[in-house]
């Protein structure tokens, strides 16, 4: 259920029936070749319907434009600041609390944008509405017993094995297989150090190997996260 | 064109070709029980698709948190500060720019935005960009041969018969012209001298006779809009 | 009467018994040659002692410094920020109302600032105190009876036939009339929908013909304008 | 010669023959029964303008509304933050620039606005235009010669005979001595070590003995101020 | 070598001779009942010191006041905004810069001030200073090795077995084991994904079993983290 | 007793005991070649200890980093701004009265940090806590008995007869008075009415005769100043 699409009949009450509102929050980032420049858009808009098909709830629109770094540098990256999206989604939280939600569910699915997030749920959490926010959460046990091509550094994943397999079983049509490529960027080990944009190591936008993408993988593990997602909003429900 | 569902190939080339980048600004926002709440962005990525059929271009992710004072306290609106849209848009422009567009155009369907619209234009415009802010341009001609029913009050418009005819022709599948009905507030003579909010005068958001809207009227003045535009426009081209 | 020239003596009770506040806000900007920088400003001052005379009211001091980007590069002006100036009128709003007046009526007399305005008022309204924005309002029908020379552009007017025939009847010792000119800029039609600076189209600053104003018109439109704005105030006392 | 009242006629001529734009800061704020809340403003722009008698320059308009916190609480007071005045006073200060003064005075005459001012100048001195500030330089002499009733506490004077004085000999009108008093508040000796407003510790707003005010007193301090700001200056003419 | 210790006396030289600058930031913040509230700056202040043994550099004063959310609330701590936190390190970092180090490096020992240092590192990097942020890196080897009692839950560590550990290789003065506690607080599984602060679920501040630490233990594992960190610092000397 | 040497173990109970937090502030900046960089953390702490040993009470750890402007350009500086100083003394204030403390007492050896600091305490300022910020107050007597060479400006002494007099008796171990000059910088008399930074008029940070101290001066004057600050907080104890 849209809340776009919804009129003001029996909003209120369906706003109480539902009890939860979630926000897709992605990018508009170089991902590729092979991957659209709106891939964490998408992802997040279908990951939280896959949610709301399990436990119900409105789906706001999506927050298109957040906080880009590490590829901000490159063309068909649009970014804003770190603050704007922070404070943005800080007022988002606020007015979807006035409208009478009880649980506000974030979907992001764009790490770069944890710690905006982080800091405007804490600025708002209070008594009143529950507050989550999923980046992909649970989805590690499930990533090591079907991924092939390992992860190239730390936590992140981008327009590679996993995130080209996500779009595949959730957007298959964006994606154009037939240019994906085996990137392996040698990452450089003090990145977790020192501040290093992407472009810096980097020729292409694909941080591993897209060749490994299945759509069974990503059906794999997106099934396991909306799974964890379900299990944590049903205590509320 | 949209800029989200393309990929980093051939970026440069086509961003080199379609020189225009258009960004939808919308809302979401009370429109009475007939019009989704997101009846303004809607509005804005249909009349931007419409404009890009006309003179190419390619339409980014549509903007759709803004700031919406007069309905800020009605269930189904979920709106930002003034300077936070303002800053969103400044900093989208510049993103804009730096991706090597020519034309940066604002196609915005929520008269309250204009005043964030135009700080934010002003404070990047310079002569490497061409930049446009468009809220329904050249209209009126049109709208005194077709509108039955009179505006209510001054410029604004809202759920009535002239954004229902709108919805009519450009986005009829989320219309449901049933509930419609002819809101007729009784608007404060001083509304344009004291801040006065909709819902004190009016218990619906239904700011005219939305029963008099229909999809010829909708087609003939958005076409004279999109002409307009289009008109505009393609002395840059 | 004039709060700066008032002492502490028996304030408070006469601020009970005027009830109103007048924030003249001006601007100090380029006229042309036959026009002062500070029109705006005297106009304003000059507008709110017409109001006192009908209404009564104490007068504040006025605010010069304003928000100028039309004509913000050319020599005479001196400007700030629209940010700074709403900020300032909204914290002179609050003291207002922390003196006790009911009513806090703005008189301005330049349409830039009209946004900040309207943003700053909207911050502190609330139920304790009434607030009114005044531009020339009611000055439309008088002004369509005696003006010869036509609006050049759209809602705009400065140093033409109106602002001159205006400074003829409120201040005319400021005015030289041996240097009014008939300034005919050819404003571009598409300053509505992009950013434009009047110094990109016109050498002068008068935007429209000042030979042809008038004392005797000043009058007519500005006493429509008092009348208005009386009409408006009475209401509350 | 005030700015406010020249036209653009010659404009670039007369900035290049004055040099000097003189800002007059004052204040609006309770100054006891005998003088009007408007005091601080007043004594700027007379102040200003004798300064000008001796070396030429352009005053601006009066900055009125500034940075009371001392009596921010006490009716007559309007005033406003620390940071408002110290952005405005900066962007007056690039926008004299601008224009083509080659100094820049500050006549201050309200001792709460100084660290505002300080910090302002600070932030845009360069080598271009040169900056000065002048809350009522060299007049402790003269002050130590006339002045009967002793300073109450430290730096500061408020409405007593000092002011009272001043205000005498340039704008006797505004006074009535019949109301001045001998306030004798006892100032607590940690007000230069704590935060007190005030109003916490005095009835009325006199911070001394008004009675022992008299024109010859503020004469003879004010003419060695303009003297010794005529002298600074001139050395740059 | 500790900068603020340093005079003005070849200052210069010794800046170009040592090239590194490091900055501890550390924390005021609860840390039960064995341990003080400087924990985590002293252990930045002496794990810096370590550093500057191995590879030389100056150390710069420590910055105590930070970003404390989880216990935030609790008696003891004294923290202050994410906001102001990350534009003084970014301040600090340009005024390094300024003096002519070449590598500024930040020793972190508050894993709460991550994001801010994150920030601020981003925005002040350019191609002439190196900048090293450091959280105990490479601490995750050695820990797996010595550690009995399990990290509570996924990285945070506090005032348990791993610090106090820390604290007793480096600090054993503030140590007082004879009030190590085994701490044991049900840390919410959900605490990943929404905002908890510790107090909601840990009566005390340990958030693990500090009577298993032992000095041996916190030298080796910051015997390797300085190693590990002196390591990448080699390669710019 | 330092603040951050405590535990959590009757923290409540030593802070209900010890009333008065005492947060020394300093700064980073050039002192000539005989003293530190550090030179007004070091005496604002140790002023601060002498305090404790007089009235009790628990010192914070030192503010190191703040605002330097008149030898802000000088190597060995490293400051940050008045606004961010400013708010980190504001919040660290709030947290002091969230703590429990009954006066929050700053001590300030550096003068640039007073308007920092004035505007801090006026936003925090309220009947629950008592606030006090002290720049060696009281000292003007004790300086005008024992000081030789005379002031050589207004308030302001900088490594000099008086602060390195208060060094030798401080802090002598950090002194080195083989180095010490008789720094005759002329200063321009308009420093008071014009922003000059000290590097403009003054080859050395040395603003008067530092061979001229001894420890018996600072001994005398430093005594009085703990004296003085103990007797204003003994009437709250």
């Amino acid at each position: 259920m849209k809340f776009n699409e919804q009129s003001d009949y029996k909003l209120e009450e369906k706003i109480r029936r539902e009890k939860i509102a979630l926000l897709p929050i992605g990018a508009v980032e170089s991902h590729g070749d092979h991957l659209p420049l709106g891939t964490d858009s998408i992802l997040a808009e279908r990951l939280a319907a896959k949610v709301v098909e399990r436990v119900g709830g409105m789906v706001l629109p999506t927050l298109h434009y957040t906080y880009v770094w590490s590829l901000g540098r490159r063309l068909g990256t649009i970014g804003i600041s770190n603050d704007l999206l922070r404070e943005t989604i800080k007022e988002i939280g606020l007015e979807v609390k006035r409208n009478g939600f009880k649980i506000f569910v974030i979907i992001n699915a764009h790490l770069g944008n944890l710690s905006a997030i982080k800091e405007a749920v804490r600025a708002i959490y209070d008594d009143e509405m529950k507050i989550y926010y999923f980046s992909y959460p649970g989805a590690d046990k499930a990533l090591s017993e079907v991924m092939e091509s390992g992860k190239l550094y730390g936590d992140f994943f981008h327009a590679e094995e996993i995130e080209t397999s996500y779009m595949l079983y959730l957007a298959e049509e964006y994606v154009d297989m037939s240019k994906a490529i085996a990137g392996s960027p040698e990452v450089p080990a003090e990145i977790s150090y020192t501040p290093i944009r992407w472009d810096e190591f980097s020729e292409t936008s694909v941080m591993g190997d897209a060749t490994k993408a299945t759509r069974e993988k990503g059906r794999y593990v997106i099934d396991s996260v909306v799974e964890y997602i379900a299990e944590i909003l049903k205590r509320h429900l």
